[in-house]
């Protein structure tokens, strides 16, 4: 299968180049090119070529509850708004509320993502016929007990028992929720079980003050050590939020090799009480991914408007405006800082397909002075034209298949799900 | 000269309704309404219509500018970017730089603005072909001298005797640039020549701690009280940011009745080290608009992202996830919080007909649980669907009318501009 793009814009190139695709990645650029006669081309006359973008940490189904309490302290906003409407959803309200995230990905220009939620098989399901990439997250939680547990033990080991090992869009990984809401023992049968299947950990991790103290409380440390002692904390480790992490945390962190991610405008609009260390971290060598976390607390899945609050509370935390520079956010963004996720955002000959056309004409990225600039301060993922996934084009001119009946759908099962507590 | 608008979803009424408006403003609402035969009349079936917003405080002509420089500290940006570019900026570059920053209003949804800059009549030109409405600055700056101030003062008088008073969408308004900027003879003069022609007086203030400080040195009183002693705080005062104002100076501010702007993303961009004291000024009653300062310092004209960052920065400032709620942020992007600004942000008969029709069916404002929070937390611009100014379409099916030459122009003049000083 080979696919030609023609007449784009790339940086590094003074002429208008093309991209020749085959069996999903890269297999020549440079201007002047030719496809296979015959073969599909797309004309990119006008635009950009830029890597797609990755969101290293979301729950793409809570699109189903997009607004169905905001503006609450987290306490209630849980308790009284997400859990009651969590605890009524099927697998079939997953697969639709994930279909509606990978549409709303595609139309901002997220190429992959790494997503922790119930109902994985509905969740794998949703995104293969999405095109998208995933590394999806074999839930765990016991909060509510053993039995919480043993379900989850048991979806896991049935995922990775049916699962096709040739599907390498569907990267499965184990995603305990939390070391306050999971115990000590079924953390414990995370770290052998993803040893086991060589399967990478994320975990929520360091996203509050009262998490810390807990921790602190209950195991006579703070959180990156307690997951230590579980494990938990390696190169295939991944760790949401990370806001509260201290010096002493950060060494442990890099020196186990794990990763963080990243989730800035979920941390302001819980009002966590603090910005995540990027500088500390960076200064560490530790990789950083930036994450949308769910449509219920952003509540938006576009990473354009991420990277612009990433760069903007980080300047602010600092107080200095050269803090986190548009390149630097973009590398962020793309997936370049944190290889664990799969080696993204390079646009070169053998790497994987996952393109976007930019629409550099549009009138907030007008004039073309500085494209990171434009990218990162000015845009929305509405300057997104067109979404490639390995080799596959899954938006053209803002064109998603199947988008109409995902959002009926969705909205129909929303209504259901929240009727008991309207906001 | 009649327009109605058909089976629209307006918030308060169960079923569809008809808006009938004449002469620029609402003449009558309701469901089944009929327009006048053979009158205009535009089908907004599936979608919101809500009040457009208002941009409180910008330099619509700096679009030339956007990216010019970009994660550079403040004097870096102004001395070696900004200011050697506008100091060759035409009154034709004007032109066409606010006529850019008009479309990109026009398509994101604001329906009025608030604007100083230089060359008041190549934007009023330009604002008049928009179609939109403006307060109008006449700028005031003399850090380079008396003779800078007096070409201003000369624009200033020149504007307001050769205007045509019946042109009631461009509403001029005084603009001295700051008191670290203007010297107190000229904002004394400022303070005059605004009573003398009712014209409110517009100026940046308490933005930086730098500001504050010199205030204190060069006057030994704060900058609000400052102000206060040339006469330009009054219930036509428009003060811009406002970020390091204390509990004092807002006392005296609500006591002489002036109005507060904030910028959120400008404040944060260029790190100036604090953030706009919402909590305190709502207390004392102030009135309140929101802003997105120019496109060269957000670098986007976008206020329905401008909302959503104004809501996440007051959440975290406070640490309260209840702080700054959706209503609320809605309220003040419309300009229901700053009347001075005009009394806009309401659909009922005999109002201005400033309307947007909103593409609730979006995939980012699916599932429709919340309006509020959808167009705050998960919408940009791109929502947009129509935007109307006096009962004329500006923008139809995201369509504005010139916007190809308009992009052109402004590329081929930005790229002349910056050519000496390229980011």
């Amino acid at each position: 299968m080979t696919l030609t793009i023609e007449n784009a814009v790339l940086e590094g190139y003074a002429d208008l180049i093309s991209i020749r695709i085959r069996d999903g990645r890269i297999e020549a650029i440079g201007p002047g090119l030719e496809g296979p006669e015959h073969a599909p081309r797309l004309d990119a006359a006008g635009m950009t070529v830029i890597p797609g973008l990755v969101n290293a940490h979301t729950h793409a189904a809570m699109t189903l509850l997009r607004g169905a309490g905001d503006d609450l302290p987290l306490m209630t906003w849980l308790n009284e708004r997400i859990w009651p409407a969590e605890a009524r959803l099927s697998e079939e309200d997953v697969y639709w509320g994930t279909r509606l995230a990978c549409v709303e990905m595609i139309r901002s220009g997220t190429v992959a993502f790494q997503d922790g939620y119930w109902h994985v098989h509905g969740m794998a399901r949703a995104v293969r016929e999405s095109g998208l990439r995933v590394a999806l997250g074999l839930a765990m939680v016991d909060a509510q007990g053993g039995e919480q547990g043993d379900a989850c033990k048991k979806a896991a080991r049935e995922f990775m028992a049916q699962r096709d090992p040739h599907e390498d869009r569907i990267q499965p990984i184990l995603f305990p929720h939390a070391i306050y809401s999971v115990s000590p023992e079924n953390l414990r049968w995370c770290a052998r079980f993803a040893d086991d299947h060589g399967l990478n950990v994320h975990i929520h991790l360091s996203e509050t003050p009262w998490e810390v103290n807990d921790c602190l409380n209950r195991h006579g440390m703070r959180p990156a050590f307690y997951l230590d002692t579980l494990g938990l904390l390696h190169q295939r480790s991944i760790l949401a939020h990370g806001v509260f992490l201290d010096d002493d945390e950060l060494d442990l962190i890099a020196l186990r090799g794990a990763t963080l991610v990243t989730n800035p405008t979920s941390n302001l609009k819980l009002a966590v009480g603090g910005i995540f260390p990027h500088e500390r971290a960076a200064a560490r060598g530790i990789p950083v991914g930036l994450g949308s976390d769910g449509a219920a607390s952003n509540n938006s899945l576009d990473l354009f408007a991420e990277m612009k609050t990433f760069a903007l509370i980080q300047k602010h935390a600092r107080g200095d405006p050269t803090a986190m520079p548009a390149p630097l956010a973009l590398d962020i963004a793309m997936g370049r800082k944190a290889p664990i996720l799969g080696q993204t955002g390079i646009i070169a000959p053998g790497h994987p397909a996952d393109l976007l056309l930019i629409r550099t004409h549009e009138c907030g990225m007008v004039p073309p002075l500085n494209l990171a600039s434009n990218l990162v301060y000015a845009a929305t993922g509405a300057v997104v034209d067109t979404t490639i996934v390995a080799g596959r084009v899954l938006m053209h001119h803002r064109f998603v298949e199947g988008e109409g009946e995902i959002r009926r759908e969705v909205t129909a099962r929303a209504l259901a799900l929240t009727r008991l507590h309207p906001s």
